[in-house]
């Protein structure tokens, strides 16, 4: 068995012009961040299910027959821990589900929506709105990632503090096993007690227990309003008073909370001087963006934010607020907070962490991860914020003012790691809140995962791909490591 | 290795009083529906998480040594499969939980209580509402059953609609595995995504792929009021579009959503005439017992209620409706729909299903299914009430009038199985819905389901469990079969 025959297996199998290995292929061999360019044996586009089943099949019977060759499944390539690209070596094949792309069905009265693999995430929210109705997903990348990577990744985004990760939204699954055959576990259920829950399993697994071809979502009924208030805090400690207020006095229409410290903000202001802050960064230590939806009413929303802020005030856990009076005030709040972003780009090269811990420990996490990482890299510049309603921040690192970023980053990403992550240990956390671990975090997995479990899932990856045929370089390390 | 070397070995772990087989042993070798008596090698209750991993490791070196050992864990003994009782073979240890009763720690800012496997679920209420908070998960069983028992089997419970399941509610585990090991799997975190879900594997499996020993489990804010209505529709088609009706409405104010048929209820009024019916059961064909939870108050409880009861009168949905008064009115509303299962007893023996279908099949499901059974069993008569919010139905049957109930019961069962369950699989359901699959239900998972699914299932059954000590006779079918 040679890489050329099976090319011409897979063309058979999908047409010439979708199983393609030569022009440019970089869409599909470099991940977005351009951390990495690999090189495939082929770029390969199944049309539907069926044509995943075959390709995983002679991919399996040319593995058998002693290629050396493997698959990364691959949805909308917007990944950022290189879970999703090939690597150099010319032997994995990159299987692209974007061409399937539909959306099957949607049912109103069961409140669920059935969607193939490669579906972008914006359209199935589209397809929702549509009918009426809600599908609660919603991060940065929405206009190009996909249904199936969202789930390979079980992503996060901004709405977890009212419904959950994407996992959570999931009723049922289609998959290809790493054998080529296709489990129909799609399904509108919000009961099913009948075995191992094989839908989890797969649900963050990145691509290396099956292949997800499609799902069947939750979908929810659209909030009659969404109302937004930007709030100066004194400290995390004090952030962390007003989710709890906010959660007592919000219930589940708490749909935001996200927490930036005023370091991020103040880069906003150097590198986006257009944008208006509303309200002085010199206002507090820390700002929180809330948003709340009402089931019922414009003015109800409003009213009830205005009462939580009231008793914030009262509770002193408030230096200063501001609630948006309409929806385009309430889109600059959110702007800014994504602007955080492009301005940690601005200032140059930087190390990114993605962290959770229970939110009663965040101030005294910050606090210690801060001192760590001082004592570790002296005047390394920690720019944090995230989602704090989730536990989970984006403690990312500058280089120190005046150092060459391209030489901090190559020089001091392991420093800055270790002396992050072992304090995230220390607080019961995880490395790796909602991005995953891909290739590029498997050192960590290895370094913080709880050895048990481990082993479990290196038990689990043998059962269910013996020939370690799908995406074998992500996720677990090596036995070895 | 004999079974009395091994017992010694036990009792040298937990004590001998802690580890029997003598005097009367009932309470832990038989269910408590009284379905089938085993007899264990030995009742052990290890006091602590150590212990219980001391105890797989002897009995895994037993087996090793050629004895035909295997453990049965065991929380309160309510389960309705045979999931936790053992055979008769004198060869099964049964590991019961019981003594592993406490609440380890709350956390209010995070929500999130740590509780020891064998912790009784009315006290897991009891110590959330102690610090205003809410742990939702309500079964009728509450007062006896476990949450390592509801874990182990994913219960459902009345509060599914808004809350979700059992497994929605847990953060994390504590595990002792089939080899002994103990997994450190507790964890207060929202987001963790580090590696393949472990924890929903081991929720629902049944005891069958390792022993829950703690949890960590999610708390909400207490609602701010609780406000019931009992409502009569026309027909099933009208419950459904009622409950589309209510979530548009209410959104997650909706809390509960249970329908009857009047059948059911008529079998109340037979057997408890001094039940009230809050209206004629000549007024409906089904009655749906629906809960708001309003996170501001009493008042506007009852105006939203009123407000949904307004447009579904418009709409055509109701034919009559009561709305609770007080909270005593809204329990013997309760009282009502907990009482049919008693009223089916007094009836005679009879046959009980735990179905799913997606909501929106639930109409014609219904139909189809009691056409099925008219055909296989005529003159047997359907008792149909459940958790309509999340589809699933106790679609139970008892012997046509005048016949011979224990007859009927021996030797239909199968039949009228067959008959459901049928129905069941061409609407995409679920033959067990929220009571599991133990030993009582394994043939039915042997023809039901998909068989992908059950060929991973058992592949991970074998990597996590090569001995097959783990509750070996519940859930997989055997190979065979």
């Amino acid at each position: 068995m040679t890489p050329e025959l099976l090319l011409e297996q897979l063309q058979h199998i999908v047409g010439a012009e979708h199983a393609r290995n030569d022009g440019d292929l970089s869409a599909w061999e470099q991940d977005w961040r351009q951390l990495a360019q690999g090189r495939a044996l082929a770029v390969v586009s199944p049309a539907n299910t069926e044509q995943v089943a075959a390709v995983v099949q002679v991919c399996a019977a040319a593995k058998k027959a002693g290629l050396g060759v493997s698959i990364v499944p691959q949805g909308g390539n917007t990944g950022l821990v290189l879970g999703s690209t090939p690597d150099d070596s010319g032997l994995q094949v990159v299987l692209s589900l974007r061409r399937m792309s539909s959306v099957r069905a949607i049912d109103r009265h069961n409140l669920s929506i059935t969607v193939d693999a490669g579906c972008i995430l914006q359209n199935v929210q589209e397809a929702a709105a549509a009918q009426g109705l809600l599908f609660p997903l919603s991060l940065a990348a929405e206009g190009s990632c996909v249904i199936g990577g969202n789930l390979a990744a079980n992503a996060g985004g901004t709405q977890v503090v009212r419904y959950g990760n994407t996992r959570e939204l999931c009723l049922g699954l289609e998959v290809v096993t790493a054998d080529g055959q296709i489990w129909h576990g799609l399904s509108g259920l919000r009961k099913n007690n009948t075995g191992y829950d094989l839908r989890h399993l797969m649900i963050g697994s990145e691509g290396t227990l099956g292949i997800i071809t499609a799902a069947t979502m939750k979908l929810y009924p659209q909030p009659a309003a969404v109302c937004c208030a930007w709030l100066a805090v004194d400290s995390l400690e004090s952030a962390v008073g007003l989710l709890a207020l906010a959660q007592q006095h919000l219930h589940s229409g708490l749909t935001g909370f996200e927490t930036m410290e005023s370091d991020a903000l103040r880069l906003v202001e150097k590198h986006m001087p257009h944008m208006r802050m509303p309200i002085d960064v010199a206002a507090g230590q820390a700002f929180v963006l809330l948003e709340y939806s009402d089931d019922e009413s414009e003015d109800r929303a409003r009213a009830r934010l205005e009462g939580l802020l009231e008793a914030a005030f009262e509770a002193e856990l408030l230096t200063d607020g501001a609630v948006a009076q309409s929806l385009e005030q309430a889109q600059r709040m959110w702007d800014i907070r994504e602007h955080i972003t492009l301005a940690q780009a601005a200032e140059g090269l930087h190390l990114k962490h993605d962290i959770s811990v229970p939110t009663s420990s965040i101030p005294a996490f910050v606090q210690r991860a801060k001192e760590a990482l001082q004592q570790a890299l002296p005047g390394a510049r920690v720019i944090n914020f995230g989602h704090l309603g989730d536990g989970n921040l984006h403690f990312n690192v500058q280089a120190p003012e005046g150092a060459d970023p391209r030489q901090f980053v190559d020089t001091c990403q392991r420093q800055a790691e270790a002396a992050i992550y072992d304090c995230v240990a220390a607080f019961d956390g995880s490395f790796s809140a909602e991005h995953g671990v891909g290739r590029l975090k498997r050192h960590d997995l290895a370094r913080y995962k709880d050895p048990v479990a481990l082993g479990m899932m290196r038990a689990i990856k043998t059962a269910l791909d013996p020939l370690n045929l799908l995406n074998p370089h992500a996720l677990l390390p090596d036995a070895a490591a």
